[in-house]
């Protein structure tokens, strides 16, 4: 009988994170199923957070960053074809169109289970001369080893950064330490825009004291050169530089998607998935950068595209994937809070939940406090500052957010993101027993702390949990 | 009228952690009030987490110790008498005796509110030899400066540590990094021994490594010596040795409020108090290492001494003391969850909620994994090696407790302290959105990695939350 095959045939399209972690999962769930991966790029598994470090040598060499190979796979009964890519899906047919990038040749594929996992990619504004030689975005290993080719040939002395962001400061620190006179350019008026204005002021102070010059406000006009990159324009003004890196942002993959039907989401056009994951499509999940999931802060859809979650929404959906609907071992994916770090110098700057402003537009009575407080005790050496802002809301209590910059705030994030997944009030914070030691921080916890002063101006009595 | 007075008067007997908090919270909350501290030490408001780094010098300095003068008080309106020890209480007349420790003078006292923060002492166990010079308890700022004047006069090469818990792993760290042959005897079968072995362990393979010698298993049968300590003898063997360190436990200070009549409580003789911190005794109030609380994982009593839920503790004491009955301004304080922490040289060890051992005393069905992750992602330099077990309720799947020694545990305690606090399940922490960078962390937190394991375990769908 056509279409009947005996071994469920699940093809994944899209490789790191979420791609990987599901094919893997599938094949712990299915172990008789077939399992394929394709991937356009020609590196199944990269660390691609780690893509900033590897310009500045701070990783040393680019198999560092391969967390598996084809082989690795392989071994796990897991067919990945990279330089492959997935042209067209006829979800009624239940086929797929494919073109091998290397040879070009274009062939046809089936599938009795499709998980989707196309990712997000740079985007690259629309500024003349962004063409030119020298001039790059950074998303993928295949950009780093361009632009570590282009730093080989050229030698720059100077670099602009377009774009005040993760990737933007990131590249800024890393580029910083490889001697370059680093430039960065932001179109909002504070780099870090994502975050509350205290956390923006802190990240441009540390910024000057590392040499970097900010110019915000400042729209990139035109790049110029001679065939490769001599200057950028912005606000009136031209800045010779040697090499331009483009860090404006993401959006998600989903042409695949969308032509075949798939519904998109609210906040962008990522792909629409229940908890289960399920796209639209019959029997067609999605997992990753390329879908919109709900801020659990706010319970409004949020589209918050990070490798760690890719991670844990593979899980879910490869599992769920090769399981008949209703099986007991189905999963489900609750949502993110949005939960991001970055580091930049000797900074990390964090943020979890909705920013005050995020709060405000989501309908909620906000509060909020923000204090300057250590990351070990103030006499024990090496104490350094961090600056830790909360946003709750004034009729529960509940802690809705919290923005955070300087020593320690990995830590501090963590707890604020824990805290609020498990819907903890300020007055909880107040009295939550966390663990204390000069080494590693101060006696009562920064959270604790300016928990503490919002208590106040909550005017709340706290009978705890 | 005799015992009427116009002006509420609070006495607070015993100063740092809790009495010094309760007494700038009672300031606060009652402007009008006069608020006196008695305490026994000459020093008002001392770090005493810190003393185990002045010894080695790391604090540089006992200035830096201390938190706050009594000129510091007084500008704040609050008395502190240092070196006056309260002897008496009568709650009945509302009297106290207090004899003034510099003069020998006894005089008595009055009051309308009394806080009782008494602390916590180290116990001096009955070895034979324990009086001879060179022989030291370390709980005061005044233990230090006698162990430092030691250390300046004799110069000791060697010192035998007598008791593998957090004073003495962190004396041990401090002294070896004086130069000094360090010798550990501990008389249960593993150092750190309110952790659960796994953690022993590691502890014990990082001394080792660092060069201090350990002795499980081992008690102390005498100490002896010419007038100053020559020897430790143990397990029919003698250590040659020139400074001796007891650190064997501390015990609640409670004589005081148990021969006015306090009641006591469950786990040790400490003193009861019910969640607005009040004693059995009419107007009077108690907070810090001389109350017992209650875990919250479990439910049952506890007596965890620590400055930072002294603190804590102090703020809703003080704070209530100073309240007319039924004040909507009245504060709770809900329990705690046994978190501590303690670093002994690169390591950080610590936990919170209940030890596998704890959660099976108390009733629960318990299932716990444990896993060696990293620090940082694994490929960004200075990524260090962490262990973290959780412990959690078979039946509803709720974390009890963890267990993490290493790099980063800080980080993860603090993360498991409030996901114990919030009553989240292993399936949400499987979930669970956390902050990831190269810089900070693995892609999935170490917390989720292991909850990942352990739901595998459990045989659990996880919904999430």
């Amino acid at each position: 009988m056509e279409g009947a095959h005996a071994v469920m045939r699940l093809v994944v399209v899209g490789g790191v994170a979420a791609g990987t972690k599901a094919a893997s999962r599938a094949r712990r769930v299915a172990p008789e199923a077939e399992i394929t991966i394709y991937q356009e790029e020609p590196d199944p598994s990269i660390s691609e957070c780690g893509l900033p470090y590897f310009l500045s040598g701070k990783v040393p060499g680019r198999d560092r960053l391969v967390a598996r190979t084809p082989e690795d796979f392989a071994r796990n009964d897991i067919g990945v074809l990279v330089s492959h890519r997935v042209e067209a899906i006829d979800p009624g047919a239940k086929k797929l169109s494919v073109r091998n990038l290397a040879t070009g040749e274009e062939f046809e594929d089936r599938y009795d289970r499709l998980l989707i996992s196309t990712g997000a990619r740079a985007i690259l504004p629309p500024i003349p001369g962004a063409d030119l030689g020298g001039v790059f975005l950074l998303r993928f290993l295949t950009d780093a080893d361009r632009i570590l080719a282009y730093i080989e040939k050229h030698s720059p002395r100077r670099v602009a950064i377009i774009g005040g962001g993760y990737i933007g400061l990131e590249v800024a620190e890393n580029l910083r330490e490889l001697g370059m006179e680093v430039t960065l350019i932001q179109a909002s008026d504070r780099v870090a825009a994502n975050h509350d204005p205290e956390i923006s002021e802190r990240v441009e102070a540390h910024l000057a004291q590392k040499g970097v010059e900010v110019h915000t406000s400042a729209n990139v006009e035109k790049v110029s050169g001679d065939g490769r990159v001599r200057s950028v324009h912005f606000g009136g003004r031209d800045l010779d530089t040697d090499l331009v890196v483009i860090g404006v942002g993401i959006k998600p993959s989903v042409e695949l998607a969308s032509e075949a039907g798939a519904e998109t989401g609210k906040t962008t056009d990522a792909i629409r998935v229940d908890r289960q994951m399920r796209t639209s499509l019959p029997d067609v999940w999605a997992a990753g950068d390329c879908v919109e999931s709900v801020n659990l802060a706010s319970g409004e859809p949020a589209w918050i595209p990070l490798g760690d979650t890719a991670n844990q929404m593979g899980r879910v959906a490869g599992t769920n994937a090769v399981l008949d609907p209703g099986d007991e071992k189905t999963l489900e994916f609750p949502g993110v809070l949005g939960t991001g770090i970055f580091k930049v110098f000797d900074m990390g700057v964090g943020r979890t939940g909705l920013s005050e402003r995020d709060a405000e537009q989501a309908g909620f009575q906000v509060a909020s406090a923000g204090i300057d407080s250590v990351s070990k005790a103030s006499y024990y050496p090496g104490a350094g500052k961090v600056f830790i802002k909360l946003i709750c809301d004034v009729e529960t209590g509940r802690l809705l957010g919290a923005d955070i910059a300087g020593d320690g705030a990995d830590k501090l994030v963590d707890v604020c993101a824990t805290a609020i997944w498990g819907r903890l009030t300020i007055p909880d914070l107040v009295n939550i027993d966390l663990a204390y030691a000069p080494p590693f921080g101060p006696a009562l916890s920064p959270v604790t702390q300016v928990a503490t002063i919002l208590s106040g101006r909550l005017g709340r009595n706290d009978k705890g949990s």
